[in-house]
């Protein structure tokens, strides 16, 4: 089959690999309907060292079972999935507590051996807990936004629920990326009244608006935190959602968080050592948030997805086959496109 | 009257000040009875650059009112009352949310010409909605816990409320100075049943024990946390209460905590980033706390410390005079005393 290799900065290719085959009985082998690139490919796209054999890339994507390891159950041959961008058994002590990212015996997608989602199809560790059954067929219309139940959309969800974003608390989000937009929409669908959305690219504040958002403050830094503070009577905002990853977004959402406020990440740290110290401290500011265990939040966000209540499939604006993957890449680092969604 | 002044890193004189006045309407006038040392107090003690004029200290007081502005009611002179370490109006938005360390009109003892705590009286702005009445004699033995709403047991009590203690969880406490002990008090208050508390001094962990601590780990460093860790079955806890302030405090607390789990801090930040890199991020840990809304719980813990449920005072160990007060800081420093009282 082909699949999508990452051989260093800027260099990404499709090739022929091996076609994946069940491995453990508890594996799937689920042909690719729909995948994507996501943001924090970005980051090995901007700046990983190249290498001789590449790596696979890819962590989101949904499509048809093609084979099941003999203890798979409650799924068959045929059924449409989606996957979260960690598998995970879904048995665990961490997994009932929905924290299936920190369960023993999963991991990502393109680590380890396991394929990246960015190919023609994907051998599934732990497929009976990792793949979500929906109730869709091939051509439904809702391919895009039931692939955001992958990552970005079930990400922003994280954010803002552990930001405590409820009818009460008001909300800016750093970043206008698809993350930041999901993280409008999912702070819209928790009952947010109030949702500031800090970006500068209309497209994207646009698309922002219509998810929920209320406010646009193009202004960055100090300035931007200013302007987000003003139109919070100067106290800040009780949540902010990070949704970029660099040591600047997290410092703005500091700078614009009410006191004894949440901020909430999901953006992967750029960063080692982030700026924690005494005025965060001075302030009861909590921080919060982390990688998303997307497949905490697929059951309970799919019937909005199905019913067209949420449609966070709006944050693909480009749609393109395989070989189109190392453009797509371009598009995306070069912010010509904001999400770009595939059909291998 | 006279009071204490630090004139630099270990420069502590007690002498002759201006008697205080009520200088606004909102203002009272409190007759020292008890203060003490404080572990942040060891902070300047142990770094501050030398200055010509001094600057007053102390910031933990219980006493009578003496005098009182024509704005104050609820008290009069007589009433003995204790003052949280930071003082408020305690009728703002922020003050009814029980976040009266960050009242617009609320400040520190000891700053901006305000009075310092160690001293024989001290004026108090705001303080309607400062003092908290006492239904106590001067000569009750219940001072000393009494003196601890002030500061160490509110600020043990907020670091295990922030992380959100209960009986389901499981805590690990790093620093066993008073606040640290405070903090195993507080938790067992709250229902733990395992308290983890690291620290190596045996008089100090000893009391730990008494407070409700059901393990103590000595070993500090990597040595600590996968000691600590084996405690939990290799999981770690569910809370960190970190009653340091040190960055390797932190780093321990991180490497304690389990996945998904809270590291709460009430130790003043000894720096100004802190190791909340991608590690924290991947692992899904809450970093909360910070300085304690001492006046949020002081009606909330009394009723236990009037009726000797608790007794938080017991981390004092040595009782002086005001004139003993520089060999009192010499003493917390060395680690001779764990907290010292003061009879001014």
């Amino acid at each position: 089959m082909r699949a999508t290799l990452i051989y260093g900065a800027g260099d990404i290719r499709v090739e022929d690999v091996p076609d994946p085959q069940v491995q453990e009985p508890t594996d799937a082998v689920v042909r690719v309907l729909r995948t994507c690139i996501c943001g924090s490919d970005l980051w090995p796209y901007g700046s990983r060292p190249a290498t001789e054999e590449g790596d696979r890339i890819g962590h989101e994507f949904l499509g048809v079972v093609e084979d099941l390891g003999t203890d798979v159950t409650g799924l068959k041959a045929g059924d449409i999935t989606v996957a979260p961008f960690a598998y995970a058994d879904n048995t665990c002590q961490f997994c009932a507590e929905g924290l299936q990212t920190s369960c023993p015996k999963g991991g990502y997608w393109a680590t380890n051996g396991v394929d990246g989602g960015q190919g023609e199809a994907v051998r599934v560790p732990w497929a009976q807990g990792t793949l979500v059954k929906l109730p869709v067929d091939e051509d439904t219309p809702l391919l895009p936004s039931l692939l955001t139940l992958s990552d970005v959309f079930c990400t922003g969800h994280h954010c803002a629920v552990t930001a405590g974003v409820g009818p009460r608390t008001t909300v800016a989000v750093v970043g206008d990326g698809a993350v930041g937009l999901s993280a409008v929409l999912a702070a819209k669908r928790l009952g947010a009244e109030r949702i500031i959305l800090m970006g500068r690219h209309k497209a994207r504040t646009d698309l922002g608006r219509d998810f929920g958002a209320t406010d646009v403050v193009p202004e960055r830094g100090a300035e931007g935190i200013e302007r987000a503070r003003e139109l919070t009577g100067g106290e800040g905002t009780h949540t902010v959602l990070e949704c970029v990853g660099t040591e600047p977004a997290l410092e703005t959402a500091f700078g614009i968080v009410r006191d004894g406020g949440t901020v909430s990440r999901v953006g992967v740290p750029q960063y080692e050592k982030g700026p924690v110290g005494p005025q965060v401290f001075s302030r009861n500011i909590t921080l919060t948030g982390g990688v998303a265990p997307a497949r905490a939040y697929i059951e309970e966000l799919l019937p909005d997805v199905l019913d067209g209540t949420v449609e966070p499939g709006r944050v693909f604006d480009r749609t393109i086959g395989l070989d189109g993957v190392p453009d797509g890449y371009r598009a995306m680092a070069d912010r010509e496109a904001l999400k770009v969604f595939i059909q291998p």
